[in-house]
């Protein structure tokens, strides 16, 4: 079990005196810390919480006042955020994962090329010439379909689909029951019926991208949907066929994407935001969570709101829409007033 | 086949003259109801279609007025809701299941402990040391982690996901295709790409939850996820880290509730209702379907609208906003007359 | 590969010259064509792209304009929507299936009725008395439940679910991770918890629909939930309990329809757009995408906004609104002015 001292160490922070005494066992929320764990201290709010908590011992943003008798029982960082990371590391278990090797459960077509290390486990499918890259993990049940490409060092979570001939590269993530490569949305009325467009494109994922759960992306119309690198996305986002996102976005729960959206690099979508099909946005660029993004966005420009709107002028409208009923009021009274004035005017 | 006696004396009222000779095989709608079959009459709309449903019998809710000729077809209860409850029972099929035992094409690890009568269908896999209470129904390719703790009576449809070390109270229903326990969506930009931060906590479902299918729970940054007793989830809900559901909350189809949002016990939320995180509602509150609730709701506090706002300041700028149109020109005509009250009084 | 002119000949228009010796071996999009590629052009805007454009041929809406030097480069076609399906069909790489036949690891009950070219995958489960027909595909991991039955042609992608009792059509595609038969979502409280309602019923889905992925399609309380002939549903989207779709509806993703919603012949919904229960569209009406249907609506009739109103007055509204923060200002100024006017007379 690390001690305090060794957790100062791991931040490259100064050890209160006795650090290496105090053995930390878990990260705890401030309100539920027991006596042998750590917790973290991002402003004053928790900071006056430190007088009640049984925590051992507290990480703490260095601008934070903390009380005299935390003084030796804090460890002040910079950023309490890139601390935590390494912290919850240190605690973190082990992920578990089948064994590397292919299970007796799996059906690994022959002609599909596994590198070194590849994990395959109870009840997978790997397609026919698919090709996966050294110590890429698949969970239980995985889908890999005909032809798919994918990177080294991934890790398909149970039940995850990736159909046929999708491109996947390197530490992608994705997790449990996502479907990847599901015909486009495409329909063309012909008098008596919805014709079906074929979608005959297929899907790229770059590096380091993170998938959630009950993710759905479609596969092109005819080209490539594409995940830009580093990309992350959250559970139950929609992602329509020719979808471009960029590098780097944030793309948060129950989104959904309309075919060939384009996302520049670093866009960011708060959750359940929609974007209508065609509309860009450019790099920096952000939608609030729950807008509706119908038109064109700028980069590094907020918009809010359904429609969504520059977020101040939606903050606006929002702040007059407050105003409305007792508006109403206001002109009927000015119209009375006016009646009067009228009156009086004319008599 | 029931009687309709039998059905009078299941809900206990009286039973009309001739009630055990009139056979019933099903309950069914009014307008698609035949001969023996019964029909449910909650409202006086409903019964003024008792003239010509082909229905055998219904059951009507007590202060409701039937035609005369319906008066001895007729079941008088004080509660439809509560009577349809025990006739659906008298009705329902059996609801297949595995055989208890494990299939043998499922992957069940030594180490893990199976209560006595717990059923295990084809495909599932059972991970190490994880422990299935009493009487516990996985159907076919249910995936259960290692060190998952799941009580007695519980029933996981086909493909559920249930990450490792989670646990599960008695008699938890959950449907096909939900995942509990994938990482929360945790990010930290160092300046070059998106730093992951460990999510090593955990997902608590208490006792008699019910959750749908392709529903997401994600487990905690550290600590526990919560879903409260007797909580009932809908389909395609987002349950994002940190979360606590209190006991006894409904919350309907598609909702998102971001990180850390707290809800008190008996919480509603409507259909698509998003929840920010960190936002704590009341025991009580409801979130209208829709709405977007971006700051805390006191208990018994109702809110609608995005962002939502109390229901009844939400109705009242909804129905200003329907007269802002006319408003928009009364506002013009105001200032034309002002401009010709001030030319009259300047000449 | 097919040449310039079989493509000619495939959507009956003329050739230009030379097209015997152009080989085409894909469609692509106009900024991403290669030298041996067609592109589809339907628009001015597109047209001016083709001086840059790397492709080797056009299919070209027949008004449309193009650059003299693309001329005899170009396929002019009435509908371009309608030639993109020919011209994609010819291109279509065949989607991968399962052999016809029992893979050896899936499960098919004995009492369960397979009719001729069925090919049924890896990990599939086929329940008790289940009747698959005519040339029906189960990718790997579908399961089908008891007393499923399913018409001929039909696919289902990896890790569909289709629980007991539910009837399926012919030429019925769902994807991969969809879920049809989970519970309907309704309780009774009963002053202590919540009572389940039984969900008896069924769901009938009708010849020619098409079910995207992670789609959940409640049983019906009791009767049966619908999906009407030749209607499409893309991903991710939640049908209640009860829910009636006509014929040739389209319900973009992440719709939800709530229980009993009734929707007539060719109705349209938006992405996102959400139905109240027991509402009722008429045969063509549309609901914009993100919009919140919540009251009737009449056929023919497009609705937007939330909660929706007719469209034009949605448009009306939103254009006010646009205004409001001005109109707020310009009030204060006509207050002011009568208050200077009042007092001027009074003077």
């Amino acid at each position: 079990m690390p001690t305090l001292a060794d957790i100062a160490q791991l931040l490259n922070c100064p050890a209160p005196a006795g650090a290496e005494r105090v053995s930390i066992n878990a990260v705890a929320a401030i309100d539920e810390a027991t006596a042998d764990q750590i917790t973290l201290v991002n402003s004053e709010r928790y900071a006056t919480q430190l007088s009640t908590t049984q925590a051992a011992a507290a990480i703490v943003q260095r601008r934070v006042k903390v009380p005299a008798e935390w003084e030796n029982r804090s460890l002040f960082v910079d950023d309490t955020d890139l601390a935590s990371i390494k912290v919850l590391e240190l605690f973190a278990p082990p992920v578990p994962k089948p064994p590397i090797g292919i299970d007796p459960t799996a059906r690994v077509a022959p002609s599909a090329q596994l590198a070194d290390g590849v994990a395959v486990g109870p009840n997978v499918v790997v397609g026919n010439d698919a090709r996966i890259g050294r110590g890429t993990v698949l969970h239980a049940g995985v889908f890999v379909g005909d032809n798919v490409a994918v990177g080294e060092q991934c890790e398909f979570f149970p039940h995850a689909v990736i159909r046929e001939r999708i491109t996947i590269g390197s530490r992608v993530i994705i997790h449990a029951g996502s479907v990847l490569g599901t015909d486009g949305f495409g329909y063309r009325w012909d008098g008596r019926q919805h014709l079906k467009v074929p979608q005959i494109g297929t899907i790229i994922v770059d590096d380091d991208v993170e998938i959630g759960s009950c993710v759905c992306i479609d596969r092109a119309k005819f080209g490539a949907t594409r995940i830009g690198r580093g990309t992350k996305i959250d559970n139950l986002v929609q992602v329509g066929h020719n979808v471009q996102i960029g590098p780097h976005c944030i793309i948060v729960g129950q989104v959904g994407l309309a075919g060939s959206a384009k996302l520049g690099a670093g866009v960011v979508l708060g959750g359940q935001c929609a974007v209508r099909d065609h509309v860009q946005m450019g790099d920096g660029a952000a939608g609030a969570a729950c807008s509706a993004v119908a038109e064109d966005v700028p980069p590094q420009t907020i918009v809010s709101g359904t429609p969504a709107l520059p977020h101040r002028q939606s903050l606006r409208e929002q702040a007059a829409l407050r105003r409305l009923p007792d508006l109403v009021v206001q002109v009927r009274k000015l119209q009375e007033q006016i009646k009067e004035l009228q009156k009086h005017i004319a008599g």
